[in-house]
């Protein structure tokens, strides 16, 4: 009997069904730049007309293990928000506006129905990044994932006029560090969060916690915040007095705010500021979890920081405020001398 | 005792040590147009001067289970190469020039080492795609992959003028298609030609075969050609008489083809015009795989179409042989009235 590829595990007629819904979840994320539909090579965009000089600006990222919660509860159609949300909050940290996105779906064996949830939430996040789902890859791999698994990459390209590059080089001593809320755990720090929830104190995905005023799976699956649309209206309302922005994604505020800061400077942060959400108080303490490993793994409920100039911080606040998120003074930049920058929590 | 990230399977530190790693090894790929070093939030290109309209073109792409030779091999640095080949070859369809390159890699437990070799091979193939390793993502996610096991997948952006975009519209009935020769499986097919050689066959990887002049795992492994350059030298030879591009990637000449001709043309293809690389018919044979599954599972030996007026074949393989490709005359552009592009072979 000849040997064929589906006896081998790859179905290409199902990874064909596949594509023509993926081509569907993507039209409504099309923008008036795309020139391609789903389905050819390679996916064309055009660069928005009046930059003087266009910058492009891409990250790449994944969700973690935060995959295996949809994988445990069946819930498949919000992780692709988590994915494209963990990509445009790094690119929009440059100043950039998100244009496209592609993903990487690689799986054991297809499910269309499975691959059609996530592209849904990956459109679902498109759309409110405000950029267009241009291409993917879903990759049938027979033997690399356990059954009904799958991993997720994902790629945002955005552009940004050179003259409006956000690079921290404007930061200075005085300046103020605004905090801007996460949702939740947003996609980081979940091989720890699950080996303490489900391990060490043994809750049930469907447990329902009054602290969480949630399930322990909605909590634990919450999407990620996408601040693209944020930080736009933010750049809109301060222009050059928004010195630096920093997603805090793995490493926390400890490892992410030095990242965006120039040599010379640092940041005082005061976590007084801010009623710690349950969910990382209750890992915390369900541990044990100590404060300086809270910090460097989880973004303890501040997804984004904004540095902008003192004079500026009421304006700050009130855009974010009107783009929906809720955004404090968390803290200052401070001067630390021939010294690599570095966060100081009081 | 407190539980830390490190107890939970995450190695922050490993982390941080396979981005120095990675930043030393991208520094070689950094063209004029890159803004940025690894390590940032994103990474920032800017646009090659000189175009009227430059057009974004962008893919992703994964090896598939070609991953398995090379976890079996312990052979990690060309796995890379075809990483960026993969993608590259895809965008490069479009008329485009490889820009950059961005690879997400997940994995259980991460190796330093193995990362390394990794991503050694997709510099090297950046370096071959005259593209920059412009960023990555690198992934410890304990549960997710069997150990010493990982996944790859790459992300390529490159850009074309509008005015030269190769979209296929101007093939025309009697033009030529010119095959490119494949260096062997690419990255398509391997889990039908893992399950021949080492379940049917029973081949060792170690096993050196006359009929291939190598082992079984050399010429399993052999990394997938990259045309970034030879299409750019035979774009600039051809200019408007470069009427199409095709990537032969999964779905073989029968499938990919198609998708580069307009509504109302097809190709006629003499697979007699070229001796099947000695892997394709050892598979072949040994399956046994019947033909029609050989065509849309392998490149079979031919790894890109040109598309050509045919008044330029004979400039069009000298440019191609001056690149250092094996290029001839496969078959004709046909008229296939009131249908649907197709191929059919003699």
């Amino acid at each position: 009997m000849p040997i064929t590829y589906r006896d081998a595990g790859v179905d290409l007629d199902a990874g064909n069904a596949l594509v023509h819904s993926i081509a569907r979840l993507a039209k409504p994320t099309r923008t008036a730049h795309v020139l391609t539909d789903i389905g050819g090579f390679a996916g064309l965009c055009a660069i928005p007309p009046g930059m003087k000089e266009p910058i492009l600006v891409s990250g790449t990222d994944g969700v973690g293990t935060k995959l295996k919660v949809a994988f445990a509860t069946g819930v498949h159609d919000t992780i692709g928000i988590d994915l494209v949300a963990m990509c445009v909050n790094d690119i929009v940290t440059c100043g950039a506006v998100p244009l496209f996105f592609l993903d990487y779906f690689g799986t054991g064996k297809l499910s269309v129905e499975v691959g059609e949830a996530v592209i849904k939430g990956i459109a679902d996040g498109c759309k409110q990044a405000g950029c267009a789902l241009l291409g993917g890859e879903t990759a049938e791999l027979p033997g690399m994932y356990a059954d009904g698994e799958y991993d997720l990459a994902g790629f945002a390209v955005g552009v940004v006029d050179r003259a409006n590059i956000i690079d921290g080089s404007k930061a200075r001593e005085g300046d103020k560090v605004i905090a801007v809320a996460s949702s939740g755990l947003h996609s980081n720090g979940y091989s720890l969060a699950r080996k303490v929830v489900f391990d060490v104190m043994k809750l049930e995905l469907t447990s329902r916690l009054a602290e969480l005023d949630s399930t322990v799976a909605e909590a634990m699956l919450r999407p990620t915040r996408i601040y693209a649309k944020a930080v736009a209206a933010l750049d809109a309302a301060l222009g050059q007095d928004l010195h630096a922005l920093c997603h805090v994604t793995g490493g926390g505020l400890p490892e992410n705010l030095p990242r965006v800061l120039p040599k010379g400077l640092g940041a005082k942060l005061d976590l007084g500021t801010f009623e710690r959400p349950a969910l990382f108080r209750m890992i915390q303490s369900g541990g044990p979890v100590e404060e300086s490993e809270m910090l460097r793994t989880f973004n303890v409920g501040v997804g984004l920081l904004c540095v902008v100039a003192s004079a500026e911080v009421e304006s700050a606040i009130a855009s974010l405020s009107a783009s929906g998120e809720r955004a404090w003074v968390l803290g200052d930049v401070i001067s630390r001398p021939s010294d690599e920058p570095r966060v100081l929590f009081v």
